[in-house]
């Protein structure tokens, strides 16, 4: 016999096991069936890609991550390390087959070398939902409609989304005479909740003045409502532009849907990347905020100028799902089960094999899922597998009761039996799933 | 301006835009439904894995369509190019957290670098499912029934399964004395319906001699019925044996659930690979057999043998989804369309925004997919872009619609308008979707 090969995975790469599978699989099922109500529709691209299109033809801190070689062809590939890029690749490529205003989601695997001790993933699942060919404060609003619906959901408990706007943040910079210095005041302002206010005020004197500090954190500090933050924005920034008339229209529709309870007008809020350039928000739950951003995206105003010269503005965001699993886990909210099946019937006579199959049919047309015990073992080794599926009733039926035209039903929670009843009280009682 | 990247992917690979993509998840949805009402679980395996594991410590003919690296911290890795060995390493490794019979599904894209000339791709999504660690005659009739729902859930039209059993072609070839050529009969008797029966009967003549070419074709030719053809195979095969009388078990069990008239015991049917031992299958689109089996598989001894001493039986199959959405194309079957929503709020006064939104939100606790036009566009345009996503009903509201506590609902498709309803009455109309 040859030697036997060790089985194991990658490091940073993960098996499913059914139980968190199927938690993963649920999760993602209403968070489709969200995307879904809201008229976005899904695409897929493919796993592999030209490493140019992936990386530009440059380079940048990405790349070290990013799994790249020759393919069988000497073609310089790589696996996708997010969704954004390939949606760029593909609005560019598609132009003309498409619509506008496009809403897509794409919910797919992406692959990154990142370290391990951080507790980082090297494959996992991102979830991304975008409108594309618009800029509305009608778009704005379905997003962050959307991402309080997907959300409330999945139930999981309070969470606020706090969102800002990039676009006046700059203006604030540039009447600050430090627009040159925003990348580096950024970087500052995200580390607030990390360092501290006075470390970021010291390190924030030190790139401009103790008074421009001063003022940018006076800028990020909320107020006590979205209304008096946006006023003191508008006055910081120099006063009224498109940008505070765009947080205002979104203010408004909040309002009159009633969903502005969920969100807060927070200027702290600025995600690190150049990228975007209007609003831009984060979501964090109410019992665990030190989990991070659940949800996280904002407004750009060129998503594929790499591949087109056709500007196309956007808004969108990303919903955490390793995240979310581990918030719902923490705040003992998971759904966790071991199958879908509701009712196992246990084989104890093989002479009534076809008989159990037929049973099953007949439950599986009331829409109960049903699996017959397939293997040759004693009762109690049935119901060890039902208890390890989670499965809450089983089904017993032997010479006697297949006789008289009857069932057995046990529930396996309570030990209750509901002996000698018909199929369809049985049916009635095990429920639907 | 920096030069622009071609937007481009790589040969064999394929972007999925909404409609084909809406019909490849529908089209999942459905088998997975199946599944679970089977009572079968899902698990995922990384897309990435040690070489090793996938090729084993030798190599074959395989290997030069593998998708093989080194990654950054110099690990020999691959890309999966099926979901059997992924699943094997699997059972080896996770034994003692699961439980058996283990019944799994799972649906996930393999990579393969195929010549893509003969119009194959090099990513495609398998669609698997087995039962593991029973050989019964109950799990081989669970995986064909189970294939059988699929299918006529799918809603493809007529089809037949084909079945057989590779231990009884076995002992067959070792009861003529040509044991030792099975694999050589077996790669002829595969071409059967390619290369015709005289050309066949030549190639085992000479392969053999004459006498036994035509015993294998007496053995491979189906009878007038299932029990007439097992009575056949009995004979060749030297008697009675516990192969055939797992057939025996497996057609009486389809004959007492009815599901019998699906299937055809077809000895012509043996599935190339070494791997099977037991129950082999096929199935053919009734309108369309020359697209070639959209369900195959089979059962097999020792699932992992290269991970772990402990054997592992099983029986499975896999659906070709690829295939069985060229047969429902073909077959003018397809579920194409746009998008999941039911109705399109078109925006004609942009100071109702916020109540555009209100009108959505109400649509949608109704359980209607429903999207307001998030742009500023003529109503023309509008109705275009329903058009394009497939959408039948478009919501009119204007100042009037909206201080009469009113909407108008125009049908897209008859043009036919219900003006001045209630909101209920156009929810009831537009129905669920």
């Amino acid at each position: 016999m040859a030697e036997l090969i060790t089985p194991r995975v990658l490091k940073g790469f993960r098996d499913f096991l059914p139980e968190a599978e199927i938690e993963r699989k649920l999760l993602i099922e209403m968070v489709e069936a969200t995307f879904r109500s809201f008229g976005f529709v899904p695409i897929d691209t493919p796993a592999l890609e030209y490493t140019e299109i992936l990386l530009g033809k440059g380079g940048g801190e990405t790349d070290k991550q990013v799994y790249r070689f020759a393919d069988g062809g000497g073609r310089d590939v790589a696996l996708r390390f997010d969704l954004t890029i390939p949606f760029a690749r593909f609005m560019a490529e598609h132009r003309n087959e498409l619509y506008l205003p496009f809403k897509r989601y794409h919910i797919a695997k992406v692959w990154r070398g990142e370290n391990t001790q951080r507790g980082r993933y090297r494959e996992f699942t991102q979830c991304d939902f975008d409108i594309v060919g618009a800029d509305t404060a009608e778009c704005d609003y379905e997003i962050l409609a959307l991402m309080r619906s997907a959300l409330t959901a999945i139930g999981v408990g309070g969470f606020s989304i706090r969102y800002s706007h990039r676009g006046i943040f700059n203006r604030f910079l540039a009447n600050l005479g430090i627009a040159d210095k925003s990348v580096d005041v950024l970087r500052l302002v995200d580390k607030l909740a990390k360092i501290g206010r006075d470390e970021v005020l010291a390190q924030l004197g030190t790139l401009t003045n103790s008074e421009k500090a001063l003022s940018i954190l006076e800028y990020i500090e909320p107020g006590k409502s979205d209304r008096e933050t946006l006023a003191k924005l508008e006055r910081l920034a120099g006063g009224p532009a498109p940008d505070t008339e765009r947080l205002s229209s979104l203010i408004s529709m909040m309002e009159e849907t009633g969903i502005a309870p969920s969100f807060v007008l927070d200027p702290s809020i600025t995600r690190g990347l150049d990228y975007y350039t209007g609003v831009v928000y984060e979501t964090f739950l109410t019992e665990i905020p030190a989990i991070g951003s659940v949800c996280s995206g904002g407004r750009y105003n060129n998503l594929a100028s790499l591949y087109t010269k056709e500007e196309l503005p956007g808004v969108g965001a990303s919903i955490g799902l390793d995240r979310l699993l581990a918030g719902l886990e923490a705040l003992g909210k998971s759904k966790k089960k071991g199958s879908f099946t509701t009712v196992l019937i246990t084989a104890i006579d093989q002479s009534l094999s076809g008989h159990y199959q037929n049973l099953a049919r007949r439950m599986r047309e009331a829409g109960l899922a049903v699996e017959v015990f397939p293997d040759k073992k004693k009762l109690p080794q049935q119901f060890a597998y039902a208890e390890k599926k989670g499965i809450p009733f089983a089904l017993i039926c032997g010479e006697n009761e297949k006789n008289a035209g009857k069932v057995t039903l046990k529930n396996l929670a309570t030990r209750e039996s509901l002996e000698m009843i018909d199929l369809e009280t049985a049916i009635a009682s095990a429920g639907k799933p």
